[in-house]
């Protein structure tokens, strides 16, 4: 069965059918697997024993941590959700459920460590800070994965008693929608080792069989104790292997704790962990049709690392392997996936060269681009270790050069949708996704690049449709069709780059088309013509005020964007934009489902054509921007290392927001001192302090400057 | 100027000099450093900025370490002292702090962290879990090492700007007394980089000079800023090394990033950190005088770890290399250090082969017999990695056999004394070593191995006195003197296998020489005789009770040690002692001192010379004993890892207490219903429920047995 979903439902989905009690504190980005836990536990929905899943939502990440290791000493099969900081908190107590051979899984949407500066979005430094704790650990790379590999880490568990880590790329793979195949739970639930699971409950603190846990040892016996664990951390390997085998046999995919992509006599081989292996797949995919002696080695088991279902796939004619880590160990001499292949490889071959660097480090889009270029890299006499690719270091000078303009031939249809936070167009952008995955024979996948921002900040759907599936976990480059609904975004931003030759570019604005191309840049015009751009104008707000919506114009977008994309039928699209609306607002009270109706029934009411006349353009200077400028035109990616040298602590001078202009709002606020009740809350609530309040006397007013606004305030 | 002082004390006499604000919470065996560090503050003791320490406690280490990270970030150079579970709570601040470039320093005693059970003794463990963090780690070997290199740490901070971790091994520096060199510290005053501290003040967090702290960074900046600090982790070894110069300068002694110890053409070199590296040196220094091409590289500045200075000292004759790791990353395919050392041999040669493997777990005693044969483990045909020495591995079999009759020739003098947790033979150690080294030109060492068991568990002090620096960091083997305050000891515990030929045995017993001898094995008797071992029994508690000091043999104990000892003239040393005491009672009040003066006095005054008949004595047949006596007699390391497969989650079953009949109390406690006020606290009291009372009513007491002792109650 297909179902569109993202990674954390995928992977919250199997992990409750397994779950009996769940400890959780919600973050980033793994949130939505708790969220979704409580919500099917509070709907009564049973895991494979029969019992809605107990959720206990504790303190803090060190709480459920502590909680998770109680419930599991009790015999339950326990479960978290967590990522960066979240799972730095449970690193004691995950020695402790390692070494107490308790079957936990922590499941991880894999986020930044916050060191300079937080990030909310997605590398392996977590995974990494946590990697000697004693869990094993098992990556996902897509969303596909989080479902079929999760029940691997439960079952795995059970049977062999080391406690997973079970984790997906944050954002990349928790957050993308896909079209993946529901895994059939029936015949995995009959997969559970029934024997290993009772001897678990049986091991559990009960007064009828009474012991002492958590003890203490001295230096005469910890290490022997230690070390009588090994069998387990042999073991693994070929448990986590087998029950792939099952999950294979039921799926008709081809799990492995390292699965081997490519030409089958590669000399070239990139190692690789996460979302970036769907992209590697690519771009192998495309060099091996053109002769090239490249592949993929894909991690899967993590920990234990195994020598030997690694060196079972690795073509034995590789010469040299490129391991990319996406976390930093600042002050080693590489990162950990590169020593641990590194030292896999000098076990068995003096002649092998390995090289290590960093990538995709907070969401670092990591394109086919870059990866291709490693393969030249090594190749040539710059070739070195702890490189980075994906920036440019022009200080220390370890990052990797590549083409920016190369492309692989692709055959998915790809939009692109500009909003900004709260304007509704994610949730516009999930919804024609799901429409056309679930009533086509499509495949469909949606990223949703944000700012975090959060409310008023720049946010970029990502959309492709195909009828092969779609690996490429990366940004889209080239778009059949963009929609903007913010017309001051063309100011700055470079939008009309991300549209494909003969493409589609649809703006919402109260501009006139005159006003349009007016306002449009030299550099703009010349793209248009040059890729022959059609460009359509809408004004949606109008449509909304006409319809008593406000500023709520995702659903009148979403029905324009259906016209214009001819992804499926527009009318039975329409209806079914209709259906969700009813579902979502049925309940609710008032008229907002039928206002919205009416409102879709017109949305194509002032939709037009505009056509740039065909002239030369003589290209403006290009502009300077500062740094802060050039990350709000969403072009951050751009700026190379040395750009940072000044924060390199991630202090940030004061008055910032001055750079900050982006004309979101349609109105400029004005005080208006008849209607002031002098609460002060104009100040507060303008983050850019657009309005700023003094408390005057009289004679002070009288010297102020005419232009000098003013309320007397009568203080007894 | 010498001063007898053990690591932890050396460590935080460093650090109070450079520290302005300290958060603490204390855990073992990191505790002194806090104590100390709060008591020379409220002393008014001042740091070399001319202010006391401003000592703050926190709730717990992960509020200390949130702690640290606000007052470096208000410009305040702040400290902290931890270990173990302490700096696992620290770890999510120490990105933080490490991101933030702060010049803090984290000083550790390196402790196990818990898994399977709670371990309060000494592995690197906790440096391991917390090495991804950015933090630089700096290793000392040695008590002399803690007090030198700690001035390092916070000179190479204050310029460098990356934090610390400054460590020590736990228990085995951080609790072992040594003479050393008390460094001149307004020579170490001058060292500080004026400029760079002005800079962090500036840095600080001030209304004149407003900063964003703790920002927030999307993925289009991110990896960019944090490679921005490349160059700071570049910059740090030679701003380490630079100050070990300087601190060469002032102290004569020869400290570098990695020091070579041994033979100029070695062939086979060892890679260890910690304490280890003193008896490796020993075992160096033994073999290459035999002409053997040894060395030792120790590692001083774990991160960032130097390639540079590793090479520059490594011989380029080497063709071996053995890493030791003291702690274990179970699911790795080797731990840190060694994988550090295999990339950057392999950077450079494939011809070298590395070898890494584990030891010294959890305090586990590591000897210059292990060490041994390590060099020579790695030219049979068995050398593999993933090894363990110092355990018997008879499950997965990783561990090396080693000869366990190998002693180094040693001009130390060895004594070993028995006692029990609160006795007081640990202190009277400590002070017999203070009065030894300090009015003579001795070396001391002291190392006190403790059961965790703390009040009445077995307490095992290791005296060393020579008239060269001692680096003998493993228990004592062969003693010129050993002394036991509990004759129970002598039944199961092999102590006389502890002296050596011609050695003095003296026991506090209440025993007559016949009951005495007669108590005495065949064993005993035979290595009594063999060895000529000379025997003198003394009833101290005798003694104590006449004086009125209750069971307080602790001074007459160490009055008869000077004088059998013969460490130092006897009358001086007795002179000593009551100073000692003086000072120790002064404004005690009560006649404690003159009680404790005058016992002193007469504790040689029954003490006799026994003499074991020399007959042939039939060795008895060795007793079987269960795993739970074989801890109790003290020789738990002789457990192979096959012992504890059945507890390998650390889970102990109920009613162990059976096993522990260690005949501790010279008394039997009966009941005696006529004094009892039914309080029911002598079943509490008792660990080994001894005493088990029970509410029955009249008909169950006329239906016990006569053995039952009852008190009628009247329950109204």
């Amino acid at each position: 069965m297909n179902k569109i979903m993202d990674g954390n439902e995928a992977m919250a989905l199997s992990a409750y059918n397994f779950t009996e009690v769940s400890g959780l504190y919600p973050i980033t980005p793994a949130s939505p697997m708790g969220e979704l836990t409580d919500k099917w536990a509070s709907e009564g929905k049973k895991n494979f024993f029969g019992t809605p899943v107990k959720v206990v939502e504790m303190e803090s990440e060190a709480g459920a941590a502590g909680m998770i290791h109680g419930s599991l000493l009790s015999g339950s099969l326990t479960s978290t959700y967590t990522a960066s900081q979240g799972l730095l908190l449970m690193i004691p107590d995950m020695y402790k459920i390692a070494g107490e051979l308790l079957p936990g899984v922590i499941n991880v949407s894999a986020r930044t460590v916050a060191t300079h500066a937080l990030s909310i979005f997605g590398d392996h430094s977590d995974i990494y800070a946590a990697r000697s704790t004693g869990f094993s650990f098992l990556a996902s790379s897509s969303v596909q994965d989080a479902m079929d590999l999760t029940c691997v880490a439960y079952l795995s568990t059970i049977k062999g008693k080391i406690p997973f880590v079970n984790f997906m790329d944050g954002f990349r793979t928790s957050h993308e929608l896909q079209k993946i195949d529901v895994i059939n739970y029936d015949a995995v639930k009959k997969l559970i080792d029934k024997d290993a699971l009772k001897e678990f409950r049986e091991r559990g603190l009960n007064p009828n069989n009474p012991k002492t846990h958590g003890t203490n040892q001295n230096g005469d016996v910890y290490f022997q104790a230690l070390e009588s664990r090994n069998k387990y951390y042999d073991a693994m390997p070929d448990i986590v292997n087998s029950y792939m085998k099952e999950i294979n046999k039921i799926t008709g995919r081809n799990y492995k704790p390292f699965n081997y992509y490519g030409a089958v006599n590669a000399t070239k081989v990139i190692v690789a962990m996460g979302s970036v292996s769907e992209t590697i797949k690519e771009v192998v995919s495309y060099l091996t049709k053109k002769g090239e002696a490249v592949g993929l080695v894909e991690v899967h088991l993590f920990r234990p690392f195994s020598v030997k279902y690694f060196l079972n796939i690795l073509p034995k004619t590789v010469k040299k392997i490129i391991v990319l880590d996406r976390a930093k160990d600042a002050g080693d001499v590489g990162e950990a996936l590169y020593l641990d292949v590194l030292k896999v490889i000098k076990d068995v071959s003096t002649k092998v060269k390995v090289y290590g660097g960093r990538y995709g480090i907070s969401s670092k889009n990591t394109t086919p681009a870059m990866i291709k270029s490693l393969f030249d890299f090594v190749d040539s006499k710059d070739a070195h270790s702890n490189f980075t690719i994906g920036i440019e270091d022009d200080v220390t000078f370890r990052s990797i050069k590549y083409d920016k303009n190369f492309i692989l031939p692709s055959t998915s249809t790809c939009f692109m949708i500009y909003g900004y936070g709260s304007d509704g167009m994610v949730s516009a952008s999930k919804d024609i996704i799901k429409i056309t995955g679930n009533y086509s024979k499509a495949y469909v996948q949606g990223y949703f690049q944000y700012d975090s921002k959060k409310s008023g900040g720049v946010t970029i759907s990502h959309l492709r449709f195909d009828s092969h599936s779609i690996h490429s976990e990366y940004y889209n480059f080239l778009n059949r069709f963009v929609v903007c609904t913010k017309d001051s975004y063309l100011k700055n931003m470079r939008i009309f780059d991300k549209i494909d030759d003969n493409g589609i570019f649809l703006l919402n604005t109260h501009m006139s088309d005159k006003e349009f191309i007016d306002s449009l840049s030299n550099y703009n015009k010349r793209i248009i013509i040059k890729k022959n751009i059609k460009i359509y104008l809408v004004d949606a707000e109008e449509i909304a005020k006409l319809y008593g919506l406000g500023n709520k114009i995702s659903a009148i977008m979403e029905t324009i964007i259906f016209k214009l994309g001819k992804l499926i039928d527009f009318n039975f699209a329409i209806e079914k934009i209709k259906e969700g609306i009813n579902n979502k607002f049925s309940g609710k009270g008032g008229d907002i489902a039928s206002k919205n109706l009416r409102a879709i029934d017109n949305a194509l009411s002032n939709i037009r054509e505009v056509k740039i006349p065909n002239m030369q353009y003589i290209p403006e200077m290009p502009k300077q921007y500062t740094k802060f400028e050039i990350i709000n035109n969403m072009d951050g990616d751009s700026l190379p290392v040395s750009s940072f040298m000044d924060e390199a602590d991630g202090a940030l001078d004061a008055g910032t927001s001055k750079y900050e202009k982006r004309d979101i709002s349609k109105f400029v606020p004005c005080y208006d001192s008849s209607k002031c009740i002098s609460c002060g809350l104009c100040s507060l609530v303008c983050p850019h302090a657009v309005i700023r309040p003094f408390i005057l006397d009289s004679n002070e007013v009288l010297d102020a400057p005419d232009s000098l606004k003013s309320k007397l305030i009568d203080i007894k």
